[in-house]
């Protein structure tokens, strides 16, 4: 048995910090008390004056350190993993871009790939498809020519069985012709569904609501804005109770946008997100988004043809610092958007997403400034 | 002493409704019990089957039957606070649209003269500025010509002087120079101050509502939109705690819209004004306002040139009706936009906009569906 002892750590527990230990055996927290007690033969970790909080989930990147998740091998995908762990990642979907059906089909082969190795990084959960089935008037960095006008169920049932059921997730636009009628569908196929790239009007967004969409994609990004007259997917999003992702790098949304989403829906239905791309972790310069060609100025990502953003550097250590220092919410707060939410979200809290006995030990040390100084993937210490 | 009754309504009291008795003495609330004794000689109004309410308050109107307060006599002043009576409004304030110191002026002194008249209608508490220093770009039917670029606190102080001190409310755009550094000013000379007509970014704006701006006039209405990268007046209004008016008319505001007002503002920070125009209880045809011409088509009012939307046609029983059928809310928190906001944002709570002891008997009996039957204004039932 492989065991762990996290010692005298400030351990957010139950919506508060707690000095107390913390056991892990052969990945899974078995115990936490203020006893101090460190099982025989384990390994201690001493966490004296620092804070131990659940590992951060990334539900929404595209890449990191030179690797683009749609042209990543099994190999590549573990140099991100590697990467967003030494971030304070632990959990993560990768997020595949509209592509062709062979290219799509060779990521989901490279994930399962992946799936099989021995990883020394945060845990690769699952993929999330960005697309086909999207507007192409707010396609973003979607290559307009491979969005499909009609949800083709024939082809996500083909993606999910070569996934042998990992895509957990899928962004949509309301608005493309069949769209709304398929989530429930698509929910059935194992999916959570977001919607976003979308200029759909309100009426039609709260039908993909409705119908089971359970979160917004980058909101307010790629997003027809509301108007007093007409409130477009926008007003759905933010009058209903889905979850919003929210790339917090301070540029997507401007601070206030950001006070202003958790003051509507709430510090439960807020997901910090990354969306990160290739370009995270190294200098400003160019790179690939998908089939894009991306500028990287002061760590600003564009697409080199016509300038719109197109992801972003940031990493989620990052982001949780990004939402302390906008919003002034407390530690206990803003770490929700990185940890229980996305695991609520996605249907993976009963084992990820809060430090609990019988949770997986995915764990951050933070030191005073809150910057992420170790971190644990199932119990297994990260080294950088 | 003159004395009423009323007896064995539906009394909305407390935040809730009771089957109650309300005794009224020169125009105050004296007594309300559940035990039926109506004192000698009082005349006696059975409201068996109705609900009792507190008036209606209207801080931001121009008009009705024909009468645009920028060119209201006195008695014309009478003629609409007569109207609005009959449609359930106890309180109001005359807005002045933006126009020449003389007119304001003449303006102001017909207030005065109305002040002096025994009135058989709503009470005509103040007079609302909307306007001058207002900003040319979102001027929607301010005569552009007349905005003043800078605040004339001068000018101001002589129509507050000429007003006895009745000027309770202006409207003003933070990016006018020199408008955040006046608002003090203009609260100490008596004015709640609100923000709107305006495409202020949101440092400025947040700067006005830090300097003591209490409002948002007409909220999402000529008023800059926010966006993701650039929050502007929208997003200060509403991440802040000012209040929020609302036209609830259905046409400035679509029914999400409002519920999304609700959601993010709270229901004890929205405002119902009608913003109503001298066609209100007219038929569609040519009219006025200020010096504008307007048409209105289907009860929808339009400046003549140009096609802007400039005031409604809207009574406060019609916002009221409107609100539960697009909110869902029950109606003892509908009324609140009508009734305690409205008093509490301009200081009149102490003696109107709930029913108590000590308060005036300022009351609107609905029927089953929520029509407004009867109003009475300090005690006075008015006669249709």
């Amino acid at each position: 048995m492989n065991s762990l002892y996290i010692k005298n750590g400030n351990v957010f527990l139950n919506g508060g910090f707690e000095k107390t230990n913390i056991t892990v055996s052969d990945g899974i927290i078995t115990g936490i008390s203020s006893e101090d007690q460190a099982p025989e033969g384990a390994a201690v970790y001493d966490a004296t004056g620092k804070t131990v909080v659940p590992g951060f989930i990334d539900l929404h990147t595209h890449g990191a350190v030179n690797v683009d998740v749609n042209a990543a091998t099994a190999e590549d995908l573990e140099k991100i993993s590697h990467f967003f762990a030494t971030q304070g990642t632990t959990s993560w979907l990768c997020s595949v871009l509209t592509d062709t059906r062979e290219q799509t089909l060779w990521c989901i082969g490279q994930f399962r790939e992946h799936q099989k190795m021995e990883s020394n990084g945060a845990d690769l959960m699952g993929i999330h498809l960005e697309g086909p089935f999207l507007a192409a008037e707010y396609k973003g960095a979607m290559p307009e020519h491979l969005l499909m006008n009609r949800p083709d169920m024939e082809l996500l049932r083909e993606y999910q069985e070569a996934a042998d059921g990992a895509i957990r997730y899928i962004t949509v636009s309301p608005e493309v012709e069949g769209v709304t009628e398929s989530i429930g569908n698509m929910k059935e196929l194992g999916m959570t569904v977001g919607i976003g790239h979308s200029g759909a009007d309100y009426d039609t967004a709260m039908k993909a609501i409705e119908n089971g969409a359970a979160t917004a994609t980058h909101t307010f990004n790629a997003m027809k804005l509301m108007h007093q007259h007409f409130p477009a997917i926008m007003g759905a999003v933010l009058e209903s109770d889905i979850y919003c992702e929210a790339i917090c790098d301070g540029r997507h949304l401007h601070p206030a946008v950001v006070r202003l989403l958790l003051k509507v829906k709430g510090i439960d239905k807020v997901v910090a997100v990354t969306d990160s791309i290739m370009a995270t972790g190294l200098p400003d310069g160019k790179y690939k988004l998908g089939v894009n060609d991306i500028v990287v100025v002061d760590g600003d990502a564009k697409l080199a043809v016509g300038g719109s953003r197109a992801g972003s550097t940031l990493t989620t250590g990052t982001a949780l610092k990004n939402i302390l220092k906008f919003t002034g919410l407390p530690l206990e707060k803003a770490l929700l958007l990185l940890t229980e939410n996305p695991a609520k979200l996605i249907g993976v809290f009963d084992r990820k997403g809060s430090i609990e006995a019988g949770k997986y030990a995915d764990l951050v040390i933070l030191n005073e400034e809150n910057d992420v100084e170790d971190t644990f993937v199932k119990g297994k210490q990260i080294q950088k």
